[in-house]
């Protein structure tokens, strides 16, 4: 994986994520967990640099895997790691780190208690979601036990939002962050033709500031959101005021 | 682009969407077409293969267009095709295909009436959404004028998603399609663990139906929702028909 700097010489740590399931690829469940990974990598200093969505289909994740932790700090998958025969997300995983999956102990001994508790069996079904590719760490879920896990920058997590959220926090401790990016946001009552220049202009006379423009028009209303992005929080600061100042000047605000 | 035929004989036809825009991948907006586009193609008999979401990066968007429209029938794009400087969908697709990028007249032509009728001047800023790629067809946008644009077999719409919508359905006669992928659903008030086996089999036993299971857990209640999908409607159906009959003498409906 490829070394990145930021401006302020400090290290930019980049990730992927991967939503594996034929069931968002038909628009049957609308995924809900790319923009909670995305909120909550930019919250904790990752910058997130690419979505992908495949289906159930070992070659395709296996591909995408290995594409992409090769190009980024760290890959985040949902998807495909419950009982039944379509999972197949932990064998791939297996495949393209070329290493065995098989049960393992330690997600049994996660399992064991949890389920006796709730007064359900062990099945051999069940027991398809400790399998494990060899060398994991595992990913601990509060919510339904059976564990995701972590094999070398690749962590693997479920695709039910909720247990995808707690194992997303649960990993959180082991990874690494960079500066966090911050943002403010300028809503001007207009649609975004009429502010294009003087943004465009701001933008280039504060290259280390990322701007980018966000219309909407509802209620016969046009709004555009002028979102402005930045490690540096003075000079965030100081690029929000004077184009408060600007907008204003030119009777927008 | 490789050309695939369905066990029937019939071409399948594939495609990938590739949304653009940072503002997705920072999770300040959740995107909502991702789900649009793929119910839609389900429903016209396209398979969504892939979708990818790249930032408002020139060479990321390029790579990415490339790979993508080698790969599949189609590809569709949402996003960076306002008049602001961060859109820069127009010129990574030209660059894409190696082809100038300029204000087209027939775009012109169609913003002319709409932006007078709303008291509207084509600004500079504004007739950035009229630089079209050389050698692209038009794209209707019925609610706003500025059109989308194909180019070989990529369609570029726009981000915002009532804009999308209306740009989806002006492309889609334009569209050859392939059989059409059936779904019928089973909802079982049980874990999933507790049918995996038999649904296991079921599987086994009908290589051409796909089948997946859909869990959730919410206040308290298992449900489990099996999904059968195929092309021929009548072996769907008995698919489905005996998958409640086990269900049944399982004492799982």
């Amino acid at each position: 994986m490829a070394q990145e700097t930021s401006a302020g010489g400090d290290e930019v740590i980049t990730a992927a994520v991967l939503v594996i399931g034929d069931e968002i690829l038909s628009g049957r469940t609308k995924d809900r967990n790319i923009g909670t990974i995305a909120e909550h990598l930019t919250a904790i200093g990752i910058v997130l640099r690419e979505v992908r969505v495949v289906g159930d289909v070992t070659a395709d994740i296996v591909a995408a895997v290995n594409e992409l932790r090769a190009r980024y700090t760290y890959v985040f998958t949902t998807g495909g790691i419950g009982p039944t025969h379509d999972d197949i997300t932990a064998d791939s995983i297996g495949a393209a780190f070329g290493v065995t999956v098989d049960v393992d102990a330690r997600a049994v001994a996660l399992m064991e208690p949890a389920y006796a508790a709730r007064g359900i069996a062990l099945t051999p079904a069940r027991l398809r979601m400790a399998r494990i590719p060899a060398g994991a760490a595992l990913i601990v879920n509060s919510v339904s036990a059976a564990p995701g896990f972590q094999i070398g920058n690749v962590f693997v997590m479920a695709g039910v939002p909720d247990i995808m959220k707690a194992m997303l926090e649960a990993a959180t401790d082991r990874l690494r962050t960079g500066p966090k990016v911050n943002a403010v946001a300028i809503l001007v009552h207009r649609a975004e033709g009429e502010i294009a220049d003087l943004f465009a202009a701001h933008q280039r006379a504060h290259p280390d500031i990322a701007m980018g423009s966000y219309p909407s028009f509802t209620d016969g209303i046009y709004r555009t959101e002028l979102v402005l992005r930045g490690v540096d929080k003075g000079r965030l600061e100081q690029a929000r005021a004077e184009l408060v100042g600007l907008l204003t000047d030119g009777g927008f605000l």
